[in-house]
C-alpha cells in the first residue's frame, strides 16, 4: 500500500537528484540525500524564467501539478520552467519509509525547513544551473520553505509568494500540529515507529485525517454541503472517501517527520531568533497570500508577518474549503490565486 | 481522584433531588435519577424571580457559581432565586462513574439534551414549585439545554439566553466532538469503558484536553501570552496546569456521555426535524449570545439560528479566550455578558 503510493505510477514522472551527504541543522546527516522533482517547460536562454514550487504537508509534485499548472494558468509551462520539488520525508524524496537501516523508520534523523532549502539550493544552482529564481512559491509548508528561501538566499529569489503559511510557527499552530502527531503515535500499532507494515496503523492515520479536516475545512464547507460536488453521498462518506483516503496510503513516520518540521519551522533562526530582522533580509518582490477562512494559518498571523517583509503586499483569497483550498478543488480559489500570481509574475 | 473530584468538598454545597425513573428518549431508562443542584437567593412571594442555569460540558454548579454569580452582577442572588443544575452525566447528577451495576460505566444508557430538560422540568415545577422561569440561560451545552427548554416548554420560559451554543449541532461541530470522544476512547487503557480506575486513562484525558484547548482558545490567546496572567510560566505549563488539570480529575465515561449528548443535540426533534418550526415555538424574550472568536460554535451558525427565533436579538461578546471565555477568567468577557443579561432581565 505504502510502496505503491510513493511510486512513479502515482506521482510520476519525476526525477531524482543525489545531493550528496547533507549535514542537518539539528543533528546528524542524511547520506546521499535524494530530492525527487519534476520539471515542466523550458529554461529560457537567459535562464530567467525558473519557478520553484516545493510541496506542502502530505503533498507531492503530482498533486501540485494537477492543482496549479496548465496553459493559461499563472504557472504556465509554455512560459516558465517550473520545478516542483518534493520535501525531504514526503515519501518521494529521501524519507523514513524507504531509508536503509540503521537510519530508517523511527531512526530517520530530524529534518528542518532549512535543511530542505539548503538541499533545494544545490538542486537549483548546481544541478539545474539556475542563478536566480523568477518565483519561489508554496502553500502551507510550501510557504514555510518559500520564506526560508527568501530570507536565506535573498539574491537568488526575484519574487516570492508564501501562501497560507507563516515564517515562524505560532504557539497555537504548534499545539495543532502536536495534535496531528499524537493522533498517529497514540495508536498502539504505531509501536514507537517500528510498525513494519504501515497499514497496521490505519486507526491512527484515520484519526489524524479527521483532525486535519476539522481544522482544515470550514463550517461553511459542511453547512453548504460542498462535499456533494465531489460526488460524496454524506459527510461520513466524504470523511472516509476524501480525508481518510488521502492519508491512509501514506507512511506514519513520513507524516510525523513532515509534521515535526512544520511545528519547528522558524525562519528567525537565520537572525538569532529576531523575526523582524530575518524578514527584513528579504529582497524578493513578495505577495504574502492568506486564505481568509484558514483554520491552520489564520489571517491575523499571516498579516502580522507580512508587515515585516519590505515592500511586500498582503493578498487575500476566500474559500469555503479553508486551508484545504490549497488542494485546488475549488475553482474559484484557483482563479483568485492565479490572478495574484499572474500579477506578481508581471512585475519587474 | 475521580471520587474526590465529584464531591461536596469541591463542588458543594449542592443538594440532590430524586426525580424518579426517567424514560429516555433513545432507549431504556435511568432508575431514581438524581439531579444535583445548588440554589442561591430567595424565591419571591410571587415566585417570579427564578433563574435556571444548567451546566456546560465538564462544568458543575460550583464552576458556574464562581464565574457568573455575585452581588452587583447580572446573576445577583440578592435579587433572584438562582438554580444551578448539573447535567445528567456530569459526575454530580446521576452519572456513569457512580451508577450501580449493571447500568454503570460503559453500560450507562444514552442520554439526550431532551432527557435533561424533562428531568429539570420536574425539579423546577414539582420539587421547587415554580411555574415560570424568569430566565433560562446557559453556555455551550448549557445553551443547548436553554434552547430545548424554550422550544419544549415555551410557557415556562419568560426569557432565554443561549450563550455560545446552538439549537442543533452542525456537521462540523459533530466532527469536532467526535474527535474529543476519540481522543479518550483511543487510549488502550480506556478498555471499552471498563478501565476501573479513571487515572489509568490519563493519556487519553490529556490528549482530549489539548484538543479542547486547540479549538476552544484562540490564536490571540497564545500570541499575546494571555496565560501569563494566570501565573503560568510557559505555554506547556499552561497546557498541563490548566487544560490537562481540568480534565484529569474527571471520569472518561462521564465525559463521553456528555460529549455524545452534545454531538446529538437537536432541538428540531421537537418539530419532526424542522428547525425553523421548532424555533418558531419560542415565546421567551431571547438574547442569543455569540462569542465572536468562538472556535466551537462560530458566530455564523449562531446567527443563522437566531434569525429563526421570534423577536430575538443577536448579542455578541469578544474575548481572546474564544469559547473558553465561558470559564469567566476574562473580566472583560464577564462585564460584556453581564451587560447583556442585565438588559435582558430588565425587559418585561
Amino acid at each position: 500500500m505504502t510502496r505503491n503510493y510513493y511510486s512513479q505510477d502515482i506521482h510520476g514522472p519525476f526525477e531524482t537528484c543525489d545531493i550528496g551527504d547533507l549535514e542537518l541543522e539539528e543533528d546528524g546527516k542524511i547520506r546521499n540525500l535524494e530530492l525527487a522533482y519534476a520539471t515542466f517547460g523550458n529554461l529560457s536562454p537567459r535562464r530567467d524564467n525558473a519557478i520553484l514550487f516545493p510541496t506542502w504537508y502530505s503533498g507531492s509534485n503530482k498533486i501540485l501539478e494537477l492543482a496549479y499548472m496548465g496553459a493559461g494558468r499563472a504557472l504556465d509551462p509554455t512560459k516558465y520552467f517550473i520545478i516542483l520539488v518534493n520535501q525531504i520525508g514526503n515519501g518521494l524524496s529521501s524519507s523514513p519509509h524507504h531509508a536503509p537501516p540503521p537510519f530508517d523508520a523511527a531512526r530517520f534523523p530530524a529534518v528542518r525547513i532549512g535543511d530542505d532549502v539548503r538541499a533545494q539550493y544545490k538542486l537549483v544552482t548546481e544541478k539545474l544551473g539556475i542563478d536566480e529564481l523568477a518565483l519561489v512559491l508554496g502553500g502551507s509548508m510550501g510557504a514555510q520553505q518559500t520564506y526560508e528561501w527568501a530570507v536565506r538566499y535573498p539574491d537568488r529569489v526575484r519574487r516570492a509568494a508564501p501562501i497560507a503559511g507563516t515564517a515562524r510557527s505560532t504557539a497555537h499552530n504548534r499545539l495543532l500540529v502536536e495534535s496531528f502527531i499524537e493522533a498517529i503515535t497514540s495508536d498502539p500499532a504505531f509501536d514507537g515507529g517500528w510498525y513494519g507494515d504501515a497499514r497496521r496503523v490505519h486507526r491512527g492515520l484515520r484519526r489524524h485525517a479527521r483532525l486535519f479536516g476539522v481544522s482544515g475545512l470550514t463550517e461553511s464547507f459542511f453547512n453548504d454541503g460542498a462535499w456533494k460536488a465531489l460526488g460524496f453521498s454524506s459527510v461520513d462518506d466524504f470523511v472516509a472517501g476524501f480525508l481518510e483516503s488521502h492519508f491512509l496510503s501514506q507512511d506514519p513516520n513520513n507524516l510525523i517527520l513532515l509534521a515535526s518540521k512544520w511545528k519547528e519551522n522558524d525562519a528567525s533562526r537565520l537572525a538569532r531568533g529576531d523575526l523582524a530582522a530575518a524578514l527584513a533580509r528579504i529582497t524578493a518582490r513578495t505577495f504574502v497570500v492568506a486564505i481568509e477562512e484558514d483554520g491552520f494559518f489564520p489571517l491575523e498571523n499571516i498579516a502580522a508577518e507580512q508587515k515585516l517583509v519590505p515592500g511586500s503586499e498582503l493578498r487575500t483569497v476566500s474559500s469555503a474549503w479553508g486551508h484545504l483550498a490549497l488542494f485546488g478543488l475549488d475553482s474559484s480559489y484557483n482563479d483568485q490565486i492565479d490572478a495574484h500570481l499572474k500579477e506578481l509574475l508581471s512585475t519587474p
